[in-house]
């Protein structure tokens, strides 16, 4: 995987200099161990919004490293399947991945934690438990046994409810409805009466139109609006009650990560951090505009799940969050950690981020 | 202020090694300069919260650059004082400056927008807002002609209303009140009848405790309970419409930036963006457990601004904004960007992120 110069069979003779030319010397040994490393992900190149991170982070890299370490990024298919990425990262066939820890639910359920609870919290809540909560040593521990090291890698933000080709004003409506909704979130709406149907994000547009699905989640205005869902369905509900953020994973063999001189880990970790603000400005900023196109132009309505249908999903997120606990020993410490710090911040948020937005848009505040 | 080694002053004899080696030679030339900078703050030394920004900085960098470019933090006072942070940058007493925006209101009014505007964007709208919106051009713009060079460096997260040594419970309790608010929420409290008096933060408490003012704003749960404010006033009021969030700055002179090498610069660079996510999880952590500390251990008694002066407030807001944007042409241009930005990501955010607080926390909803 690392190409390494064999700089230290050079033999110089230093002239002059004394102790500033030993340290010259030391240096050129180090500035001339290069590596090469591939980066997988889980979405196709170059893809709106997520797919940009890890673009940021292999031209930060590079930048930073001046070029003693270079990424190269894969499109989902391109080396490996999107759904392959954690397993090629562990087996070292990548040094790298970027994707979401629900897609490891097969190996570790409690990775779900880490990437969207249902009535969880959101972007900033998640980053703060994540860095000053414990949140990323125990989600470090839970991959540790793939050796895999995991950092957060970007945020979604609060996502839609939903794509529906048809009205709902309670929760009777939803009975027998076909949708596409993964993870927890999709549990929660199987015990709301509705049909889950998996498939992968291609297959969604075609899906929806044809009438094989009756409703589908995705992600929010940028990237739906790429998708063209506004073409298959009428009603765009919000809001993601199931997503109150994805937060996405950068993860890294950790062998490979082992193996880098200590500055190198220290400007690949730092590149990520910034990827991971980066990821959610980008998505903020491009939403709003996304939104407009949708309303304006394509003539979306937007509609607000009822409140029947938001109570009832709160109701039954907590018995799946509390099922989730039970999974393993390690997923109840995770869980009670999660926990903890949500009932605390949703205290300081209830008076500080909510109380803001509340003041700052009365008309919203029950809305 | 850099301390460059010699070099390119060292003669070497290579022995073999073709390519490779005269590479090694060139990097040995860059590895080799070294640059040693400066760093004053408007902080005490290690202030909580935002004091650990800029000790953060100093501590990627030194690892990211390997030693190459070290960064000494200096606490309010230590270098220079901490209103004089700016001059100091400007000038080149110092490479760097870590402050807030709107203390250089004497020199550039519309750098207020930059720093906190009542009644305007939170940290995750003005993140996008500068990244993804053009904010950051404008502010380098407004700083261009001083020979600084700017980025975003930290957020305090929806701050407290402040603290009042009586209840208020409409607008009229307000007349006459003698208050502590800095910047542009004071021009609104002072419109409201208050009487705004400046102070610097150290003398805030005494000043609270003794009756020389009868209310004072500071920053929040973590920063207040810290300064022992509780101590000194009874009633905690919420929301901070005033400031909404504060961004903290990261100033750099110009000619000391453009000296670096690129890859020391991009170093730099991604430093402050991790620094600039960092401070608001911290805040966002560290006031949760303060604010439980206040309630449950010293017997704070929280209480929401009363709809009166929330709705008055913010009219005058949106007076004192308009009149700062008449200031120059470039104030002009900052407001109109600021304010078509926020309209979007309000019509965003209302269906996302505050939708989501009010779904997930229904009986706060209108607190």
């Amino acid at each position: 995987m690392k190409l390494r110069t064999l700089t230290t069979a050079i033999a110089m003779t230093v002239a002059s200099g004394g102790l500033v030319a030993v340290s010259a010397l030391d240096n050129t040994a180090q500035a001339q161990e290069t590596f090469e490393w591939k980066l997988v992900t889980s979405w196709p190149k170059n893809f709106p919004g997520v797919g940009q991170g890890p673009e940021r982070l292999a031209r930060l890299v590079d930048e930073m490293s001046d070029g003693r370490l270079t990424i190269e990024v894969f499109g989902a298919g391109q080396l490996v399947p999107g759904f392959e990425v954690f397993d090629a990262v562990s087996e070292g066939t990548a040094e790298m991945g970027h994707s979401a820890s629900y897609y490891w639910k097969g190996k570790a359920p409690a990775a779900q934690f880490f990437a969207a609870v249902p009535f969880g919290m959101n972007a900033q809540e998640m980053n703060a438990w994540l860095h000053y909560g414990g949140g990323l040593e125990l989600w470090n521990e839970l991959y540790d046994p793939f050796g895999v090291d995991v950092l957060t890698a970007g945020a979604s933000g609060v996502q839609m409810g939903g794509w529906y080709n048809k009205e709902i004003t309670s929760v009777d409506d939803l009975d027998g409805l076909k949708m596409r909704m993964p993870g927890l979130g999709g549990e929660v709406m199987q015990r709301m009466g509705v049909a889950i149907v998996n498939m992968p994000g291609g297959e969604i547009f075609t899906s929806l139109q044809s009438g094989a699905i009756d409703a589908t989640e995705w992600i929010g205005p940028y990237n739906d609006l790429a998708f063209g869902l506004h073409q298959a369905a009428d009603y765009y509900y919000y809001p993601g009650w199931h997503e109150p953020t994805v937060m996405f994973e950068a993860i890294i063999n950790e062998e490979a990560y082992a193996a880098l001189p200590a500055d190198l880990q220290a400007i690949l970790r730092t590149a990520v951090r910034d990827v991971n603000q980066d990821v959610l400005d980008e998505y903020t900023a491009r939403n709003n505009d996304a939104l407009e196109t949708l309303i304006n132009e394509h003539g979306v309505e937007l509609r607000r799940l009822p409140d029947d249908v938001l109570a009832q999903a709160k109701e039954h997120s907590a018995d799946v969050v509390a099922e989730l606990a039970e999974e393993s020993e390690l997923a109840t410490r995770i869980h009670d950690s999660y926990r903890a710090f949500q009932d605390k911040v949703v205290n300081y948020h209830t008076i500080s981020e909510q109380a803001y937005y509340n003041a700052r848009n009365p008309d919203a505040s029950t809305d």
